[in-house]
């Protein structure tokens, strides 16, 4: 039912300050972010207009699905006739889906990083472009834009835009999040319950799209100290906007998640069984872990249930140690075990404890080959391997090993 | 409504001959076989019972999860006091799962290769069990049993029964399929056009638990042909039985699809996609493809669909060519497409051609990356990278690199 309303109200218009509005497209029909991420609490799209008294500036657009729709439900809240340019922060197509479709409307003129504009000629076949340099300023009616790159956030042309007169920062997708609100445009509208979920999305955003690049976001949030940016307002490309000590708070997190700070005696088990021994060994040990004061998270993957990859990415990033418990496959890995081992690999700090428990039926010792995929990406791993079905005998050992008694 | 219908008839009981019943155990409740392959057509668990004058033989037993109802079957259909033996060809859970179960209610001592007791003991705490030797014998009452190792098809301890005096011989994963059928016993029983899905079926579950031992069921084969095994029945643990002429026809399969055989002009097309570049690359190149005869089959993953891997890995085994179309991720392989690269590499033959595509946005050549995976598996691999948005001014090279011209 929700989704046959949320068909009719697909675009939603907010003022954010005189002059300044916020376009949000409800994507609940995404299964896949970047076509691996699961998010069944969708995510949204925001795309902001300023109006100014010498034409408009769009900033970022929507996913490509959905230009039409967009370009007509713009055309019902502001004069497209006035749009002058439109500020594309960066490539990825789920935001600069739709500037083709919008400059060829508006005649406007594309602005972005000059990497931009190679890829929006190669994407679109978009020739109506001006590239900025780091700290340019745009002179437009009665409103300065300037530009700075924060490269690698999580694009190699990432910009942001400072609206200098109402000290309002426009950052794509840093500080981004998934999940679907209609009600608020800020965070800190949120209930303090609905905070924490929030967070916990956007913990799994980070995660998932920026993780790869947490060198950069300590680089980036240092640079831009030292040019002095202090926004009132910092507006992001998905979820909802920050505003006062939100700002500070969700900065605080970045550092955080970036740096690997871990929450005191979290454990997060990702398992894989083909025939429940692993579950069962899994099971045991998360009971003892928690009857010893630790907080064990555990996901698995199993012949009937699949856990969410982009739930465990997000879980990881700020646990104490991660257990990988798995069987061998055809003399090998359990494939979905490596899929999950690389993507540790890329998204998650090394300062964390790793885990690996083989279960073998007829022979191959499978965590050294899992344990070498951390190992050589600089993790500190333990491994374990124990003959499938005999895990109670030795489950105290295996406590022991994962909370460093051995 | 099928699903509650089967509920209640979870087990089904069939005569084969004289003396020699199939229990079928039904499962439709399994999503992932062996907890990766998609198998939505459901699959069936065949236990068979020998009935002599000296006390019955079970050979092979269900899935763990129904011993207790398959305990309960049995005991409606054959007198339970009377069985003397298990056999159980190999230790896999989805058929030795309720063996120990059996063994404590009847007594009855469980017959194996050697490795099998181990595993059985590991597993199951089981001690009940005779080990038997490549060739060896048991007369029992008016029947004479022989039992071959045909080790690696698909574990090491994998063994087949030879009922003498019946000459049919119980097969265990060989000649197994995926599917669920009532009415039908025997392969030969099928309408043409059932056997014809019937033999995709049993090609994919070839390709996704036997591909990786493709080597064996060519030695194994070889073995059965140098001891004159010639059977007039065979009963494989899933699936449908073969008689006469149906098991030269599904031995002939095994031989194709190990020697990596393939069917003229046949093209199987892989893609991976972020933003639905490489999935208009993909549908075009299919088009021209069958334009000019040639036989292409496309599978996608995308922001909203992922296609079944197990149907993937069934289709590829016997292509000319296997196209994976992916963009890069993280300056690095698309994850899922790396993990179906790795899937191919154990499972599918080396004589195909594999061209690899590699999209980019901003910069990084995946192709190599991923070529490389092939390349030191033996395979034969050409590689093509190009800028997302720009594969129509390329397709026809693209085309020529696929079919062999350039």
């Amino acid at each position: 039912m929700l989704r046959c309303i949320l068909l009719k109200n697909r675009f939603v218009f907010n003022k954010i300050l005189d002059d300044l509005y916020l376009i949000r497209q409800i994507d609940l029909d995404t299964k896949y972010f970047e076509s691996i991420w699961e998010i069944p609490e969708g995510v949204v799209y925001n795309s902001y207009v300023l109006n100014t008294s010498n034409g408009s500036i769009v900033f970022d657009t929507v996913k490509k699905n959905y230009c039409s729709e967009y370009i007509e439900f713009l055309d019902k809240n502001i004069n497209l006739k006035n749009v002058k340019y439109i500020v594309s922060h960066h490539g990825e197509p789920d935001h600069s889906g739709c500037v083709k479709e919008l400059s060829d409307e508006t005649n406007a003129v594309v602005i972005g990083h000059p990497i931009l504009g190679r890829e929006l000629s190669s994407f679109y076949n978009l020739t109506r472009f001006k590239p900025v340099n780091d700290g340019e300023s745009l002179k437009i009616g009665e409103y300065t834009l300037v530009f700075h790159y924060l490269p690698w956030l999580h694009w190699p042309e990432t910009i942001v835009s400072h609206i200098v007169e109402k000290n309002v920062l426009l950052t794509c997708d840093i500080f981004g999040s998934y999940g679907v609100y209609f009600n608020e445009i800020y965070f800190d509208e949120l209930s303090v319950e609905k905070q924490r979920e929030y967070l916990i999305r956007a913990r799994k955003y980070f995660a998932n799209i920026i993780g790869y690049y947490r060198e950069w976001v300590l680089k980036n949030i240092e640079k831009t100290s030292s040019i002095g940016l202090k926004p009132e307002i910092a507006l992001p490309a998905h979820g909802l906007a920050y505003r006062g000590d939100s700002i500070d708070l969700i900065k605080e997190y970045y550092l955080k998640w970036s740096r690997g700070e871990v929450i005191d005696k979290k454990i997060v088990i990702v398992y894989t069984s083909m025939y429940r021994f692993v579950e069962e060994t899994v099971n045991d040990l998360a009971s003892i872990l928690g009857e010893n004061g630790f907080k064990p998270i555990v996901f698995g993957f199993n012949d009937t249930y699949r856990s969410s990859i982009s739930d465990i990415i997000g879980e990881l990033i700020d646990c104490e140690t991660i257990v990988l418990a798995t069987s061998s496959y055809d003399s090998s890995v359990f494939p979905i075990a490596k899929l999950v081992a690389e993507l540790i690999v890329k998204k998650i700090p090394r300062n964390k404890n790793i885990v690996v428990l083989g279960a073998y039926g007829w022979g191959y010792r499978v965590s050294r080959e899992l344990s070498d995929i951390f190992v050589k990406n600089g993790f500190n791993v333990k491994t374990f391997d124990y003959q499938a079905g005999q895990h109670k005998s030795i489950i105290r050992e295996i406590f022991d090993k994962i909370t460093g008694s051995s």
